[in-house]
């Protein structure tokens, strides 16, 4: 979730960063308009919450003002845990009321500075939303808090239902489903289930003045009476309200999931969308997931995580593309004959030097985490430029090859560590991160607006899923 | 499509109705604030689009002015087809300038008497704004004008790279994509391919005062940048603006598609939502349909289109529900084998009479016919009283029973003809009818509020496919 309401009333303040100089010119003072928490706004939050649900010893604040990538931090002074709607009313009312100014938060998974405070606001935690409102075997329906996080819904649904969150992402164990909707997050399985746009039924949401929107109340698949005026909160970070309730549509849990890992043979980027495309052919409706890394996150995955590459120094030593590719079926058989029929239009079209199927449950945790810790691996090497680029696929790694030329033109190729791209192939997403070990202008300048440019004139999207948060928020009108 | 503009012009006015009386309660009299069409107009439109796309001869105007359904007339004097969107534009600055109603139009399928002029708004049609834009193959993104017909999308994509459009209607021989995602049509496949919320990656539309908004120049199927405001458009019947070109992400054509036909075994509902688990679990991603008829759907088809009922007399005469559910996959043999599976839990279960799987192309297209045209078969008894409810999936049948009883409680068993049930199963979505030879008050009355009324307090909405309309525009706060 994101800074709340910044439609109505613009948060202008300083953030005081960890690392980051340059960020800091992106939000001006504190905007002096807003109120400073008084002793008596103080007592409010108490007698309406109660103490424990008030926050504002210092060090336990600190989880709540500082970010995952620990590159921005807030000074907020109370964080407050409401466990209802009616309290989460009260609360937005009194604040727009004595205008102080609020920031919504959920698990604070996000990575661009959209779930921290900026300056003092104050933070609205989800943590204690945390529901299950009902869930509706038949129609698949299933209604929550928002503050529930997402692998927990995903184990009640399939533990009650047989079904699974139509979503799935690295931060599963700790992101809210109302962070995921506010800021219309993708992750591993768009592919297959689609985005929230369409799988998001019903949201329940309360606007800056305390006024509380329902959709939930119709708790069905399609809905074509009057304007779906929902689908404004999907996505829009809590500038326009504060996501408090939503109703979602979840598939059926498959009955097996496959993985494989294929080494691709060939220089160019070219045969990773030639393998993609093999495997939209032959595994097609059982595909579930399509990514793909390069040579130099399957390096830092090594080096910061002590993941091995699993396949022969041979071959990674050639191998510059790996692609990881998910099957979810409804039975084991039918689905290792499509994979081998994949193997083997791979092997008749020279695309892969080899490949790997997940054998246990243990293997394919394994290589899942090849792909999912790179995030975390590279914030190891000390700084951390992350971009998260949506592209047409055959111009994906253009953009990665054309950034480390930047580099090695303006004789920076020292100054960095890392320039690598991974990310969701089948939606054409591309996580371009550039790592150095502690953050230079140098670099941040050769990046910026260098790679919003290039997006833009290829026609692409400088914020695929990660939202725009703090960090992307000048830079809005390059797609 | 539906009448433009509603929000900034609301078009009171009276409607020439051929039957239906009572909607003519509905539309109070013309606005007189709208200009009348004078000559230097009818100069204007044919100076910028030649004489031969203004259409104003009165017999040629006829199709323009009556809805599929032959229920709703308006009395248009000119229709214009428009082939750019910068002819568009220029006619709706005119319009706007000059005070002029217009009324968009795309195939004229509508059922709720949503895409015909009212009283004497110009008709703009989309009839000619056909182009194919691009397709992405990497990327299965089509781009394409909004007077394309859904059909000739679907054989375009299919045979330049074997892709298939996520959606399918009855009338998709001549019903425009432009109209599909204003009512935000949801059709046959809802169920495996989604909404259009989800598949609908941008939209150019033009504005009431001829201004241009275009968000198909990101071709890519994630873009977290900024409000997502063609949202508002999809599904708004064209009162917030007139769609000019839709950009939409395809799945990959099937190899195989089944088809079977369940003859269901006892006389509650519950079985037939017993069939539909079973499909769902044993079917699984495969399954790309499911539907449901009731036997008084199976006698109208056979009485008024000669559709055989293809079982056996003793099973025909003993089945009230009939389950539809067509399977779309990668390969015939593993599709068969669940096939197999599915049949052997229903018979295991104890929930299927009978079943039939079509065997070749013909026997497909015949299984289909028997679902597909009813709502043609009814049009032939006279009068036919359309609902198209969402429920949750357990009430759905309870509304048909609920108001047959209500025709029996109110001594008004030889008024109507036909009351029957049937629809997209897995999408909660009923198409309830009442059919008699006439129009007649009395049945009208019965019908309505009360059906609006039980949806409401049954959670469910009053239009799940067919929009608002004429019909609907009243009763919208009913959902």
């Amino acid at each position: 979730m994101n800074r709340c309401f910044k439609l109505f009333k613009p948060i202008q303040s300083h953030i005081l960063f960890l690392q980051n100089k340059n960020l800091a010119t992106l939000v001006e003072r504190r905007n002096p308009n807003y109120a400073i928490l008084t002793d008596s706004d103080f007592a409010f939050f108490e007698r309406l919450l109660g103490k424990e649900r008030c926050v504002d010893d210092t060090n336990a604040l600190e989880s709540y003002n500082t970010d995952w990538l620990k590159m921005c931090r807030g000074n907020s002074k109370l964080a407050i845990l409401p466990k209802t709607t009616s309290e989460l009313s009260e609360i937005l009312k009194y604040c727009h009321e004595k205008n102080l100014a609020v920031c919504p938060q959920g698990g604070n998974t996000g990575l661009v500075g959209g779930s921290v405070p900026v300056y003092d606001e104050i933070v609205i935690s989800t943590k204690l939303m945390n529901k299950i409102i009902n869930l509706d075997n038949e129609s698949s329906i299933l209604s929550c808090q928002s503050g529930c996080i997402l692998q927990n819904l995903d184990e009640y649904i399939r533990e009650k239902a047989g079904l699974t969150m139509p979503l799935d992402l690295g931060a599963k164990g700790s992101c809210h489903i109302g962070g995921n909707v506010s800021t219309n997050a993708g992750g591993l399985r768009l592919l297959r289930y689609g985005s929230l746009k369409g799988n998001i039924l019903g949201l329940e949401v309360v606007l800056s003045n305390g006024e509380v929107l329902n959709s939930m109340n119709t708790p069905v698949r399609k809905d074509n009476t009057g304007y779906d005026l929902k689908q404004l909160f999907i996505g829009s970070e809590g500038t326009l309200g504060f996501i408090s309730g939503v109703s979602i549509l979840c598939p059926q849990k498959p009955k097996a999931a496959n993985l494989i890992l294929v080494a691709c043979d060939g220089n160019s980027f070219k045969t990773v969308i030639e393998v993609f495309k093999t495997a939209r052919q032959e595994l097609n409706e059982i595909l579930s997931a399509f990514e793909f890394m390069d040579r130099e996150s399957m390096i830092a995955v090594k080096e910061n995580s002590n993941l091995e590459n699993p396949f022969d120094k041979e071959i990674s030593e050639k191998c510059n593309f790996y692609c990881l590719a998910e099957t979810h079926s409804s039975d084991e058989e039918s689905a290792i004959k499509k994979i081998e029929n994949f193997y083997s239009k791979l092997s008749e079209k020279g695309l892969g030097l080899n490949g790997i199927i997940a054998e246990n449950k243990s293997q394919f945790k394994f290589l899942w985490s090849l792909r999912e810790r790179i995030a975390e691996s590279l914030t190891r090497d000390g700084y951390n430029y992350k971009y998260d680029i949506s592209l047409p696929i055959n111009k994906m790694y253009d953009l990665v090859m054309d950034t480390r030329k930047r580099f090695k033109d303006n004789n920076a190729e020292k100054e960095f560590r890392r320039c690598i791209g991974y990310g969701h192939l089948g939606d054409g997403n591309l996580h371009l991160n550039v790592t150095s070990t502690t953050y230079d202008d140098k670099i941040f300048g050769l990046l910026e607006p260098f790679l919003f440019e290039w997006t833009k004139a290829n026609n692409g999207s400088i914020s695929a899923e990660h939202g725009l948060g703090l960090k992307k928020r000048n830079y809005i009108y390059y797609s």
